[in-house]
């Protein structure tokens, strides 16, 4: 006879929330040294992050409930870093590094909690703020995102019969492990799991990551997500974010300020931080320009993480810029982490093999994939571009350019006077997927 | 925090017996009518069933434990039919049929067990027989296969891991989906699972009739299986099987005997059963031969059910028969039920569309096809061509030709002398695969 376990049930019958995010680790390890950085030099900026949703044709606020997102909302303000998490923040080697985080930087962070929100929904769409301490509201990204998108995916599938729910996570297991067939066949391949914002729900999310180590072997090597990577024994991979030049440049007296912004922050950086983690993300404003104004102690960093450009001519234009000043991209690191999946991968890879050191951030295609999964068609499922920048930093606006005009953010007066100090070289318009 | 149930952990780690077969339903519906002609008629015949893995290149017995297997036999023997079986036999309807099981049989089969077995090692593969009363022993048939099936499988999947296994079996729900996906598509089809003997495993049978009943709706008709028909308010599906000419052409005294044999039996069905019981499975020596000497009443019955010629072949030679003997095929039925596949399935739907009423049994390919889906590759998961024949009646040895010869069975002195009975016309060599 079948076995139905009578608490289990009883619970399962009265419970109140199954909460999206459950820890304070369940976020991006770029946050975290990060935020040491924020803390340690501009503890008194005011920041507020956006969300901002770039696929307006899905209505959010018209699928997924006002009360459920609040009751998610604070339910992740109730959270607080565990002693274990603490612990091991402090003991764990981040890229071979031992005590990256100061011990007075854990201990402020016993006491951290996420800061409030400010949520209305305006014709179809929410709009949620956070506003306050640039150490607080940094926090929130990875948790808004997580918590929106998973709802949405529970509203896509509420209502589905058991058997339908199992075919379909059933496709998208068989469809994910087709991937990992595909990608072991690279001998080489350097690959982490980058999907936690744009994920289907935690638990996919882990189940991706289970299937990349299983898969993968020495090829996967780490996950962005700090509480997978603790939970697995694996690394956790990430270095820095748009989120720092926009801010510096926001809080610059004149053009020149906002000029020299993307490499200040690199220096405040490299005080910091070594190794592994001197990384550059060169297309806050424009690669282009970025090159073309960069210092020459910035070829001695260990790599770049092209982010809005197509990979190959990203990459390109990044090694260019390694041969004019005399260093050989073989010894360097790309990372490819925008909107990548197999096949983009699998180019990506053959096109550089041998000339350069690569790895791969694999996000959403990893963890959100379920395309041609769900037995009843429908597009609920489908990912949609969404992103919670910074917009407003001590009052004065934040802007962001990228190479793509389409991923540009801010105050349209702003960014015109950006893209006059930064000019517009390199750009290309293309519609973010994801 | 995850909730282990402690109780069922500790029993998991010291459990027996996994059984195969838990129920004496867990066979195919055409054992039941059989069984009680059987008895009603030839109550005094002795018959031996015998295992004949037609798929020589796999040794079986070096995959299968002969301890593990006797367990397994010996707890099918420990099976007795339950009050709510025999209820739900006596009152349930088949094929629209009220009683089709009198009470005096139902009352017999309360005490029904099945009986002993031999078996013995042989040169890599099992001798495994079973010996008494027609009555009996017929019942050995399913139970016998699908333990060894299952016990297969078991073998084949052992020590793999947690997630390999959640990979292989997403992997199989995916195939089998997109299976039911493309059968969809035929507005007309009349589908049952026929699966039983040759499933991959119990839950896996389970599984691929939810995916029937989910996915076609009123196209699936049924399944096979009585258990699965109970549990689940399908129609048990079936009529009768080779071994009742089989036998009654060994018993036969003199070569007219053997020749009248086929006809006898289904005479001798006709006064039991009535309506879509009336199905003619006319190979067991050949459906050439039994066509050019069956008599003209036999164009009354419902249908015919082609099982060992290729399925356009064999339905265009019935259907000519009921043209010569002035029937209209558009009124009559064919099953078609040999080694089908989703393109088989289509490529008959197709050909015969309009032309006669068709119906499906889907077996092997249902149930055991995880052709692609184990991540460690290997073959211990492809169905063999494993059968349970009875192999001598009163002592006489019992003799199968079929349409096929790669498919005949019994002593090739007695298989020349049936050739001699019933001509050659009309018989194709092909490898039986399943």
């Amino acid at each position: 006879m079948p076995v139905t376990d009578i608490a289990t049930r009883v619970y399962d019958h009265g419970w109140r929330l199954d909460p999206v995010v459950r820890s304070l680790l369940d976020t991006d390890f770029y946050k975290l040294p990060m935020l040491q950085m924020i803390r340690h030099l501009h503890p008194e900026v005011q920041a507020t992050f956006s969300l901002i949703n770039r696929t307006t044709s899905v209505r959010l606020a018209e699928t997924v409930d006002e009360a459920e997102l609040r009751e998610q909302l604070d339910h992740a303000r109730t959270l607080r870093f565990s002693k274990k998490e603490l612990i091991w923040l402090a003991g764990n080697n981040f890229y071979g590094k031992r005590r990256m985080f100061a011990p007075e930087f854990i201990d402020w962070l016993a006491t951290f909690q996420l800061s409030d929100y400010e949520l209305r929904t305006v014709d179809g769409q929410f709009e949620l703020t956070f506003s306050g301490p640039w150490t607080h509201t940094t926090m929130w990204e990875i948790p808004a995102l997580t918590i929106l998108n998973e709802l949405r995916s529970r509203m896509a599938l509420k209502g589905k019969g058991r058997f339908e729910l199992d075919v379909l996570y059933a496709r998208a297991k068989a469809k994910l492990w087709s991937k990992v067939e595909q990608l072991r066949t690279l001998p080489d391949l350097v690959l982490s799991d980058f999907g936690t914002r744009r994920r289907h729900s935690f638990l996919w999310q882990r189940w991706c990551v289970e299937a990349l180590r299983e898969g993968l072997g020495s090829r996967f090597v780490g996950s962005s997500n700090v509480l997978l990577a603790m939970d697995n024994d694996l690394e956790a991979i990430g270095t820095n974010a748009h989120e720092l030049p926009m801010v510096l440049a926001a809080l610059a007296q004149d053009d020149a300020g906002v000029a020299a912004a993307p490499y200040r922050v690199l220096e405040e950086w490299q005080a910091h931080y070594d190794g592994n983690l001197l990384v550059v993300l060169p297309d806050a404003f424009g690669t282009t320009a970025f090159l073309r104004d960069a210092p020459k102690w910035l070829a001695d960093w260990t790599g770049f993480r092209p982010d809005s450009m197509p990979p190959i001519e990203g990459g390109e234009q990044i090694m260019a810029w390694w041969q004019a000043h005399g260093r050989d991209p073989a010894t360097k690191l790309l990372i490819f982490s925008d909107a990548m999946d197999v096949d983009s991968i699998q180019a990506t890879y053959r096109h550089f093999q041998g000339r350069v050191r690569m790895s791969f951030g694999w996000g959403t295609n990893l963890t959100n994939d379920f395309r041609g999964c769900d037995p009843a068609g429908g597009t609920g499922l489908e990912p949609i571009s969404l992103v919670a920048k910074v917009t407003s930093a001590n009052g004065r606006p934040v802007v962001k350019l990228s190479d793509n005009p389409a991923k540009a953010t801010g105050d349209p007066a702003e960014i015109a006077r950006y893209l006059r100090i930064f000019g517009r070289d390199g750009r290309v318009e293309q519609m973010p997927v994801v």
